[in-house]
């Protein structure tokens, strides 16, 4: 369960304790939530509720206005990722930005990008936390991420870790949302999973009437994705880690309870993903 | 000037002369406003003022739910496609259309445009009509286009027409609201040029607050797209036709003076694409 998908409304503290009472077996905190609390206390919490980890979201955007500004975005990013070691994270994973504010430089974002995982990389292996390259959807490229496609993704890992071990360090984090309307996803997935850089998947659904950009993810089963071959997709290319529901839904799932779209989130896993 | 610029708020005999008189030398009509009005009486009109036609707005969706509804469809087209060769558009616009309602199987409606547009290849070389495949956005991939990438409409066009003479029948539309983002859009309009595949180039602007996911084009220099990149590699690539101007835009372009609006796009033409 990534805590996303119950709106940040509650303190970590009680997000663990509904998350293991509805029967998860892991949960992906955000930074915004450990905030104030002392690291090692939630990686506890999490221990003690019988959860894993399967991800700590996520990184601080990585193109900047200027070098100061990017060398900033670093030094945040790798106290991030000792945070995703404390917690014993499957993987870090990365949002990492969009177009800095007033440029039109897609081409200098994008080299900004493959500068600045590289540099992350080398923290990484250090603090022996994976990285987990989030491709995000087309629609984020001005605001979010220059990172568009599977296949961006997996071309930036092989530049940056040419020749993956059996565990490589820099991987990539599925997201249906981002991802399902991809004409080579079937073939981006058997690559990610030849070289083992599958290190999360993420499930939401495709709303046909999309009535935001950030804001309306679908409920499993409300949309037009087709999870259940995405996720053979993604099995049957070697991953055996969670299924990590991440839901932002301002107009519908952010204004239940909880406990409501938990529940309808551990039926709707096994009924239609 | 492509007419949805100007928000269908007027006959299409008004939006003619207004387009004509605000100096632009081509016009894109669409099909909605020529419901009515026999075909030859509008081509004179547009003749008349002195106007090209720099492409016909646009097919009817491809991939249907059943048979009946795709055999419909393809008929549907061949009749547009038979206007557009009495107006002398430059090409025949193909928005492709999305998932058929209710339907989560992307690769049959990819299966369903290869398809139905081999089908309607064979009548637009009896007409004379070439046809522009639009790869759209990709966050339409659900209601309006399961043709999402410039690679895509390209794969598409060199499997149903291998070797393209010195005028492919089947082409593509580059529409920088769509392709911006795409990591290889060089490497596409490059591809597309060699092969004499770029029938039509559409300008508008992606705003970075995009505030809806259909009606909220930016003006051209009010956003974040590189235009003059993309305009610079598309005619490197051997295109010589005319800039087109498509904006939907109810939060703001559509509620001013259609004279403001193209007023506004003939300045921007000339100082930021």
């Amino acid at each position: 369960m990534n805590t996303a998908t119950l709106g940040f409304r509650q303190p970590i503290a009680a997000t663990i304790e509904a998350v293991a009472r509805a029967g998860f077996g892991a949960i992906a905190p955000w930074r915004r939530e450990l905030e104030g609390e002392p690291v090692e206390s939630v990686a506890r919490r999490i221990r003690d509720a019988g959860l894993a980890v399967s991800g700590y979201c996520r990184s601080t955007y990585i193109p900047a206005a200027d070098r100061d500004a990017f060398a900033a975005g670093l030094a945040d990013n790798r106290r991030a990722i000792d945070q995703a070691a404390a917690l014993g994270a499957a993987c870090f994973v990365m949002v990492v930005g969009g177009l800095p504010e007033g440029s039109r430089d897609l081409p200098d974002a994008r080299a900004q990008l493959v500068e600045g995982t590289a540099a992350l990389l080398d923290h990484a292996r250090k603090a022996g936390m994976r990285l987990a390259l989030e491709p995000l959807h087309p629609m984020y490229a001005a605001d979010r991420s220059v990172l568009n496609t599977l296949a961006q993704a997996l071309d930036l890992a092989a530049a940056l870790e040419p020749a993956p071990a059996d565990a490589p360090m820099l991987g990539v984090a599925v997201d249906v949302y981002h991802v399902w309307w991809d004409p080579a996803l079937s073939a981006g997935i058997a690559r990610a999973g030849r070289d083992r850089r599958i290190l999360a998947y993420h499930v939401s659904d495709w709303r046909r009437e999309t009535r935001d950009l950030l804001n309306d993810r679908g409920m499993m089963g409300d949309g037009v994705i087709d999870l259940r071959a995405i996720r053979a997709a993604v099995e049957s290319a070697g991953y055996t880690g969670a299924v990590e529901v991440e839901i932002f839904s301002t107009l519908d799932w952010w204004r239940r309870e909880p406990a409501e779209t938990l529940a309808a989130c551990a039926e709707r896993l096994q009924t239609v993903c």
